[in-house]
């Protein structure tokens, strides 16, 4: 069977509801098989109507607790839901920190709900395109709504967020001084911002502190003359393990996705930035595949080790190495 | 004044010892200007001296405190030291996590102490490249340790910890479980874990846990039959605010540069390991730069906005891009 064929059967399984082979095909997804890139190429077309629901935060913040309270509300209106849960930790210890999967479990044995764990560790700079690929393939499959849930404490990761169409960033009510830091880069790409475990003392007041910071960041924003945000995110509270504030959520989430779709033709800011993002990430792939190629390799590694020498520099390294692809490429 | 003369004058009065010249420098270089490139050109040659150290590890494991006291203790011996502060948090707030400024004010006023920030938002993948290209520059400039300080939460600062030439990774020892699952993915990358605030009760127990949890993942690496580690990390207990344990991490670090000299020509896997990341950032830097030139910048927009209508996929779009510059290179 070529890659081709393969691809086509694993993806007229998934798309026929066969859960085992969406889970195969986006295994093929994110190990980058040729039968993986031809499935996305197949299913990509039909790949534009789902919601794309990026949820981060710090670790502790309670992101889990949400998205399965969420899973819970948009199921009670028959929407199929996937969670894509991006994993910074180790393969070692199994990946513990996202996607709980102990509060994941109500949602185990429902067909129209798809839980998928995404491993960041050795991708590079792939992760981002890779997780939206397999966004790609949920979407042809015909989950609506598909959250991405990452930890909120790296670059990669707040990447990974802001590709979505939505970005949800959640905040404990109690964090240190510390953690209030990395929170102040997460607000910049956050559509909406839930404080979690509302039902705690305190809560109230770190909505109304979180409101305060996004005013006086959209002043800063204004007074630097960088690109005017659309507005500013909402605030708001929501205790996911007793399940209030959690229609008000994913109502704020349908009236984006509803604004969405009447703005399509006119600014899909989101979706040409995660086609950028996706499309950088296959180049960087290419570029560096091509260069591994046996033609090309024995100078690749020349080149590197003349760097790591300090016989070179890497500037003049980049490219001897470009102008040897244009040369490859030529003959 | 062109860019090759500014590059020239930058760096002569850098290596001259001129500090407000070497922030300029280092200005330039993270803004990837053509002086800064030009520098880094004229610099790399003179680079391959000094000890490029990764410290890093979750918020609060005590990692400035730890630097602070390293880099009192290498100046004990003369030693001219650095600091690469690596900060993912807002450019709004400031940037208050990392190189925590109260514990550096001992060593602000020391000549032979630089101390520098740098911003990782908005780098994309070239984060390692800046950050290498940042040591280099002061490895010419005659500092003998470089520590590159990085919240060890993201996959990008774990990819910078990890281009050091020698990589601690600092856990504190009461920890969340959550913070546990993160620090198992970072103990992957640590040639040496720092157990800090070792006064406190449980802080022997925290190491013995580490030792143990280092004992089954060589086992599992061997099981599985990945690339052997050379060896075990050490755990050393440390009390930064108090000094204990300080002369013997720094003795640790002096006996891996020891070794590394010793071993340079056989196996410089670190040096290696640097080269790719930095040639592989400035390869996908470059290759967008050349999109954007005027003659490519309409057929790029006009591909991406393809692929965010779902009209093309992204893996032919990066095709086409790619055969689009290799056609321009042919002109």
């Amino acid at each position: 069977m070529t890659a081709d064929q393969r691809a086509e059967a694993l993806a007229a399984a998934a798309r026929g509801g066969d859960r085992r082979a969406l889970a195969r095909l986006l295994s093929e997804v994110e190990d980058r098989t040729a039968a993986g890139e031809a499935a996305v190429r197949r299913l990509y077309g039909e790949a534009g109507a789902a919601h794309l629901v990026g949820v981060t935060g710090a670790p502790g913040a309670g992101k889990s607790t949400l998205v399965a309270a969420l899973v819970g509300e948009a199921r009670k209106s028959g929407r199929s839901v996937a969670v894509l849960a991006v994993d910074p930790s180790s393969p070692i210890t199994g990946g513990a920190i996202l996607g709980d999967r102990v509060r994941m479990q109500q949602h185990a044995s429902d067909p129209d709900v798809f839980i998928r764990s995404m491993a960041s560790r050795g991708h590079g700079g792939g992760l981002a395109g890779a997780t939206i690929a397999a966004a790609s393939v949920l979407a042809a499959c015909g989950f609506e709504l598909i959250f991405i849930e990452t930890v909120g404490t790296g670059q990669s990761e707040v990447e990974v967020a802001s590709i979505a169409d939505t970005t949800v960033v959640v905040q404990a009510p109690e964090m240190g001084d510390e953690v209030q830091a990395i929170k102040a880069g997460l607000l910049e790409v956050a559509d909406l911002v839930v404080v979690t475990k509302g039902d705690r003392p305190g809560a109230e007041r770190a909505a109304a502190q979180l409101r305060g910071m996004l005013t006086v960041g959209a002043q800063h924003d204004r007074a630097l003359g960088d690109r005017p945000r659309p507005k500013r995110p909402d605030v708001l509270l929501a205790s996911g393990a007793i399940g209030t504030g959690v229609p008000e959520i994913l109502a704020a989430l349908d009236r984006r996705a509803a604004a969405r779709g009447e703005h399509r033709d006119r600014s899909p800011a989101a979706a040409l930035a995660r086609a950028e993002a996706q499309v950088a990430g296959l180049l960087g792939e290419r570029i560096a595949r091509r260069l591994r190629d046996p033609q090309h390799d024995a100078r690749r590694l020349e080149t590197l080790a003349a760097v790591a020498a300090h016989e070179l520099d890497p500037y003049t390294a980049a490219d001897e190495l470009l102008a040897l692809l244009a040369a490859g490429a030529k003959g």
